[in-house]
């Protein structure tokens, strides 16, 4: 059961949000935020639990004779299939190679399980099959096994895909979420939001002046140019469901650490911006699919940070904040007006089956 | 692109099954036989292909720095949620460990992720969570990684399942199709088609005399029994998807050989017997989620059976064929009334969502 992390936010009031403890699953429990830890710890943590499972991370680290190895999987549900930057074939890649980067693993192996609607077009297949192969060779993966299942018309929605994989972690490497410390610089590896607003401009035919891509990209580069450059890597994250807000929450409670942000350090780009204030989103709680939060000692920010610029994908990487001995558990931003409020973890879903 | 094995056998005309080259996704796609085989080779070989991936095993053998690891992954779309002798959640994991035990590995960790349809009771979760949990231990298998997504009402159907594993293969071990070689004994653990018949009683709600209960146990204890008794294992399937039937014909292909059974040496409950003869069901062509095909030296065979029937399991294990030189790629039949016939690939799909 995760209890809220701070006192009630009036901006939780704008919207009807589900709330816990129903009896039957709602949207919600699919968005990465308040809803989906709840429904973990409430029904599969106490019925698969073991130490591994309990860690909650992307991925998990497990010894396999003399190997650490990273294993992580996720489904992909999008709609629609194709998006501005991407479809849901390079993000199934993406999605698992990002996982076993964020914990400092070198992605190696995937695996994918289509299960197919009757009736999809078999070259949409195609055109999903072939994003996918040039996602896992731009990442350097292979995909070693698969699997496909049809369902009946109406029992399914197109294609959804799980991919599953298999990383090797570096040497030395010990990245995870309770490494935050006090002192830690937050870094981030680009702007935010362009994910979500990219699959939401295609579903509501919505038209937000300059057209949005989603980011959705491979981050192993910017964690293999960390590694390279002998920073020792506290924290990795790739902030997708429930956004740069989301897994900030997930760390500070995993650490028990508070962490303060600079609202206006977060880069947001103009069109994202005026697209979230339109539909009333936080860009904070919008997915990201390229995206990498960096938590370093202090001392390493400035070599992390020229590493991720030197990199492609991490050219407007920018410390966003520090983390704090003070209000464990609990995400605060300093805002443009010189206040400071709460950046709490989404309750439920922004916007269902944005990955 | 997988030819037939054989010229066309007019048991095939009795139903109007899909044929080739379609421009949609049918339901025969999802169905493990020539439709399945098809797709693979025309849609998603192409695209993805490596190596590992064109091997086509149920899982595949991959090297990380000092280790063998095998990796799998299924989907699981059975329909109902819950049948007599298993569940969803149950089937899940034995799959996925059986995948695994058949490239001689020992399974080690499996990931688990979620699609669930908005709306779905959280109580079944509930039950199918437990059902994993429990069994994952007898399996000897932690869950180690998991994903939940949620679609809306419609566009899903209860829960579907996607479980990807890693096991570590003994050393030494050699377990792959190409290894069938002419004189090998092939060996069956037990009677066949009850997890397919099982689903069926249920959704059609027909009764077959006695009921008939799912065969969906983990089978990596036979392989255990087989490896610990000393005996060199060419091939080891279990026969799912397009059944015992469908499991040969594709070693058959691999390694080029042909194969010999006794069909009166096949074990066939009586009342699966029955339900097949109702419904006009090859027994050969129904699923099986707990059963194992071995195939050993003809020298090993005593040995191996000897090891299986002493094993949870795997009592009532049998020799059903031999492999030959002869019609490569060719599945044959010995029959009851003293003939013989083409034991051909199942083309599409018995009953769709068995698994």
């Amino acid at each position: 059961m995760v209890e809220p992390a701070g006192p009630v936010d009036p901006a939780d009031w704008s919207c009807p949000v589900p709330v816990g403890h129903r009896e039957q699953v709602v949207l919600g429990h699919g968005g990465g935020g308040r809803l989906s830890a709840e429904l973990l710890a409430d029904v599969f943590l106490p019925a698969l639990g073991n130490p591994l499972l309990g860690q909650l991370a992307d991925s998990t680290v497990v010894a396999v004779g003399g190997e650490r190895l990273a294993m992580s999987t996720d489904s992909f549900v999008v709609q629609p299939l194709f998006f501005p930057g991407g479809d849901i074939g390079s993000l199934a890649v993406h999605g698992t190679v990002n996982d076993l980067a964020c914990s400092g693993a070198v992605p190696l192996h995937l695996t994918a399980a289509f299960v197919i609607e009757e009736g999809t077009a078999i070259e949409v297949l195609r055109r999903i099959a072939a994003s996918m192969g040039e996602a896992a060779r731009a990442a350097g993966v292979a995909i070693v096994a698969g699997d496909t299942k049809v369902v009946q018309r109406g029992q399914g929605d197109g294609v959804f895909i799980t991919t599953a994989g298999v990383g090797r972690v570096r040497d030395g490497a010990d990245v995870r979420p309770e490494r935050a410390a006090a002192g830690d610089a937050v870094l981030l590896s680009g702007s935010i939001g362009r994910h979500g607003v990219a699959v939401m401009s295609v579903r509501d035919g919505l038209q937000f002046g300059s057209p949005v891509t989603s980011d959705s990209a491979p981050v192993h580069g910017l964690v293999a140019a960390l590694f390279d450059a002998g920073v020792d890597v506290h924290v990795l994250r790739d902030p997708t469901r429930g956004g740069v807000a989301a897994s900030l929450n997930e760390i500070a409670t995993a650490a028990n650490v508070g962490i303060v942000i600079g609202e206006t350090e977060v880069p947001v780009d103009a069109a994202v911006r005026s697209a979230c204030t339109l539909m009333g989103l936080d860009p904070l709680h919008v997915a990201n699919e390229g995206r990498l939060l960096v938590f370093v000692a202090e001392a390493d920010a400035e070599r992390a940070l020229a590493a991720l610029r030197a990199t492609a994908g991490g050219e407007g990487a920018v410390a966003i904040g520090t983390v704090v001995a003070d209000h464990a558990g609990m995400v605060v931003g300093n805002t443009a007006i010189g206040g400071t409020r709460i950046i709490d973890m989404p309750l439920g879903e922004l916007l269902p089956r944005i990955c």
